[in-house]
């Protein structure tokens, strides 16, 4: 078995991460890490986990840790995994960082938008941005995986054919994204309380999402040039997905079969991307509790756009689930191992 | 007191329209339409009403009750009011369509997206389409007016200044827009059942949702030409409220305080809209049980485009509440009585 | 017009004394009492009061308030306004604590159940329990109101014609009851988080909750004799409303139409209870945005008992509502001025 | 592979049986039946199953079904089975029944509690009732399996230890359960939809509802004596979930460890029932996705009475869990295969 340790295992994403792979065949977690419930019992945090883990939750020494397992998954604020790994780590461990520390390759920019300063620039250029389905060759040699952002991942994957392709205006592209509130952190913050969110939509970060260089940088790299987007992310009162809407101008006059089949170019081999029949909408609940991401697109003559659609559920292929795909990938195991749930509903 | 007729009562805009005319001081309800529910107490298929209406349905029959009521107010599906509209039942009483019989001014337009043929296209010209801050002068002697309708209204008046002034590229309007599900109505559809929308959100009618001609119209006035813009409606896990996102190019660089005297030119004497301050996004909640429009903006000095956001409650705004607020103006009221409600949070 | 001043404007109960007090004709909020918000303004907290209310929050001083007001309103935690108040503030203003303080005449039990030393306990026998439809007299003329607590006004009133008339065992009645979330309070806590609470239902404090010698006083005070309860509150996902189902075994065979007769003997009169027709259960859609009382009652012959329930909204009736109706009653106005709201729905 | 029919696949149950048979190692459903949705493919039914399941569905011919499979399993409205089933089909397949026709053994009971006649009372001696951890022995060797109902199956294993021991007086139990709006189906009711059910509680079928029958037969056996009981089912605003809250006078003083060893002696070796840790109380979030049921129990010395509560996703051991679970014993594979989920959270 291969042995894990989850640092930030008390979050949403944290909790996702230790249920995946509580039902992975081949790993096993043996280091909880919570700064918040050091000594407390996992399953007293996360009662689901009653009689399944019996564990308690350690803190967060990375050095140790490297020591006691094969893989680190840190689930942690955006900081926290750049200030702890080193060299000496990394020859002893592998790193998935579920934070944005390594996912942007230009340090300047990551310090703009995040407003913190990057404490170990040495490892961004090494680090792979874990998209499995683009980078799935470098991912498998990594050190590092940076793992994606929730909205980053369905932004990208739901744009990617169009632009790889050449299809679309690269300056037309808006992205407006709406996603579930475990997103949102399991802090205790007012504006989280469930009489806050429920009953309510807005949106947030207008014109100033994290999230946006990712997916410019992203994209940019698909297009060979530079992308600036509008990415406007709204708060739903739901648990978990991301639905995705997403615009842009069509360079030339295109029928449906053709830009299905460049869909289909990139993703008709792709076990966790669903591209949808046509006129089917992606829904949330469809993908909810597992690893797929539902897209579809839909051209309007009258006005030459097309707009392009993605859901996903924010923490599995938004986060813990892509990372156990990474995990897979970087082990040699079926990359769908530990996360071929079915989506439940309702 | 004036006498009023609600056909269609007992929808979810049919009793709201009840709700605020109960408390509204000059009006009373003395006929409950309802086909579905004829001599049934109005009381128990509403709850909420017991022990305060003590009446029953009635059929829709608008001949009787053009004898019976000043007013008529018409919450039924679209077709039903032009198809019962006459001359006669003009000279007699008003007519408030909450329908999209009377919104749009080109039967072929009308007859195109929504797929029926117009029964009195010989009232469309006289018909006044109540967006009240608009249109107020024309409402104030109108025979019919034609209520607008709830994305609708919250799309334009959100983008509207920016047109008028001619500040946006009028080619580049995207309205992605969110709704509760009381805009979906009171039938009995497996759609709409609580497990099927809760935990989900999903776009639909992507492209050919019927309120887009309806904006591009009204645009189109402020303008004085042609409008085309993509419009994306989605529904959303809750009750009441509509969000509107709108994106734009700007045509010229402006700074954020030039945009905001435009907003403030056209809504700063407008009771039921709120220009909010710099930085605040509307939502949902803050307008909630109210007739309150929320409005802000966002300029992207990146992209060149500006983001305008909008929120209502599309029983209040966007449907039963605009409808009295024209009531209360073709009858020279207060514009505001019965009207006047204060947010209720949570 | 009568000025207030609010402890403890910024909870939940307090913005919605704010809410109702804001469309009172008689009453003006003029201290908006914040001990969390100081100098901030009030709308800058609630959006809903945008362009309503212009004021900013201000400490919690009550001697400066007694001099600035009429009437003090306590929406407070346990002990802090018996911490406060003093002969000398109460010779200058009227106060309704919507706190527990004084609700408990037995200072013991107070202390046993709440698990702190009452400050005050001179004021205890002068503080009547402002359950208005059972003490309406006292009221009128007290110093000092005890705003009774939400599930303790919901269950009280379910029960009270049946303890009141001897109908039912003393020893065997079980009140369940079920409450939104808003009863939580606004509090960063992360068991009030959205995703905490979705999708989720728990009892707590069973057999340790504080309203039970609330209630148990109160039933007794009825019966005139001691009674003991079990009362068990559960946390339902919905941000309004409390629901009980109380259960007792019946002394003697009674029909419908008796224990009818019984509830309408107390409630028939009565404008914000109203006693359901037979066999509709009482729901909290019903009653939501407003200060009614649903009630009914369903006998069981197989087991010679009758279920008992009641609904109300925890923030009008439950907190509120009934404290501006207490309010009425101390200054001499009609009983729901103010507080007339037809429940809104959906 | 075990060849799986199910006649009712397109309700709530019927796709999480699908759901949960799919990722079961031994067994393959071959036959979808849903008279609503013969000739459609599956997955356009449940997007959820889009490009995991290919077939389209079937209509309800049991007799054809029998040849094509080796169980079958019902999830359908009361009456449907026994008016299908014959000694002919029964030496063929095996059934599990989800619906009530084989639950009760008297025939007079299930027609009075249903207003049905029963089409088969000469199966239903021979029927087991399929509550797993009490009747495992006689399902392994049943041909028909009368699956238990949902607020059953939490109702019954929450009492049963306490009733088996004697512990607690028989004519005193009461029985307040709170369901997840899945159990009511998936047909479309205007009392379904999302306006109606969220932001709304209330009990129903208040003294008549069809579980109390089934509950009541089932504590009888274990008493050895006729038990009747008060069971009161509330409608929650959450997708699934049953939290039983029951109440009954306690014979005799008894401490704590007294009763956590009655409860360890009858479940302490059950993989699905967790009797949790003193003072936690059950919780449906904590089971929910997973074929679990949490147990718990408080005793009131005040009161002289125990509070026993139980939570369950009623879609899973409340229904198709239960259902795959009775499959395994009949079939002797693991009892827990294909149904080890650990629960959800968020």
């Amino acid at each position: 078995m291969i042995k894990v340790g989850i640092i930030g295992s008390t979050g949403y994403a944290g909790v996702e991460l230790v249920r995946l792979i509580q039902q992975h065949k081949e790993a096993e977690v043996v280091w909880f890490g919570s700064r918040s419930y050091v000594e407390k019992k996992y399953s007293d945090v996360f009662g689901n986990m009653f009689q399944i883990i019996d564990a308690k939750c350690l803190d967060d020494n990375m050095e140790q840790l490297a020591e006691a397992v094969d893989v680190i998954f840190t689930a942690t604020p955006q900081g926290l995994c750049s200030s702890l790994v080193t060299e000496d780590i990394l020859n002893k461990v592998k790193i998935i960082d579920l934070s944005a520390d390594f996912r942007i390759k230009d340090v300047a920019t990551y310090e703009k938008w995040y407003g913190i300063t990057h404490k170990s620039p040495q490892f961004i250029d090494e680090a792979v941005y874990g998209l499995c389905e683009i980078n799935r060759n470098q991912v498998r040699d990594a050190r590092i995986v940076a793992n994606p952002g929730c909205y980053t991942t369905c932004s990208i994957l739901s744009i990617y054919p169009m632009v790889k392709e050449g299809l679309i205006d690269l300056k037309s592209i808006i992205v407006d994204a709406k996603s579930g509130t475990s997103g949102a952190g399991r802090g205790a913050k007012v504006s989280n309380l469930f009489c806050e969110v429920n009953e309510n939509i807005k949106a947030y970060g207008v014109t100033t999402h994290r999230h946006t260089p990712e997916i410019e940088e992203q994209l940019g790299y698909a297009a060979g040039e530079k992308v600036l987007i509008n990415f406007t992310p709204h708060l739903v009162p739901m648990q978990r997905g991301i639905l995705v809407t997403a615009y842009a101008n069509l360079k030339k006059q295109v029928t449906y079969d053709e830009v299905k089949d460049v869909y289909d170019k990139y993703y008709g081999d792709e076990y966790f991307i669903r591209v949808l029949n046509q006129d089917e909408t992606p829904q949330t609940r469809w993908v909810e509790g597992s690893n797929f991401v539902d897209i579809n697109f839909k051209i309007d003559e009258r006005t030459g756009r097309i707009i392009m659609m993605g859901a996903l559920d924010n923490l599995l292929k938004g986060a813990a689930g892509q990372a156990v795909q990474n995990f897979n990938i970087m082990f040699g195991l079926p990359e769908n191992e530990g996360i071929s749930q079915i989506p439940m509903f309702p």
